[in-house]
């Protein structure tokens, strides 16, 4: 079983791309799990040191492929 | 039944995201087809009308995702 985290931050770029990839997947072969950096700050940290630079952004066994563009992770951290 | 059209042009980003990504797709949900734009010059038109920037990219039902960045379609096109 591969994990997925798939962070987002709320923003309506995020919302979209959670609602249309984690339909998608297929839960045999993948957990997701979803953190949602604004109101789970204290992930910002782990988020960053994985190599997220912007979100939404899916985390799939380690390797981080950012979808679009909602936020910098800088924004983030900002609130 | 959705549909979801990869587009890459080979480069290690395209090959990599389609791996991972088409691997974990839901294949009773969605049915994907790979585009390869180096190899269809022919789909280039029908990629840049429906959003696409870059490559890889999978369009969802009309909406397109950018996945992390491979190259320009510009540079595609250029070949």
């Amino acid at each position: 079983m591969s994990t997925a985290v798939f962070y987002h931050a709320g923003c309506p770029v995020c919302v979209e791309a959670e609602q249309v990839f984690l339909n998608f997947l297929d839960e045999k072969k993948v957990q997701p799990e979803i953190v949602h950096l604004g109101e789970q700050r204290s992930k910002i940290a782990d988020a960053e040191k994985v190599g997220v630079k912007s979100v939404p952004a899916i985390v799939v066994d380690g390797v981080v492929y950012h979808i679009n563009y909602g936020a910098s992770l800088e924004d983030v951290k900002k609130g």
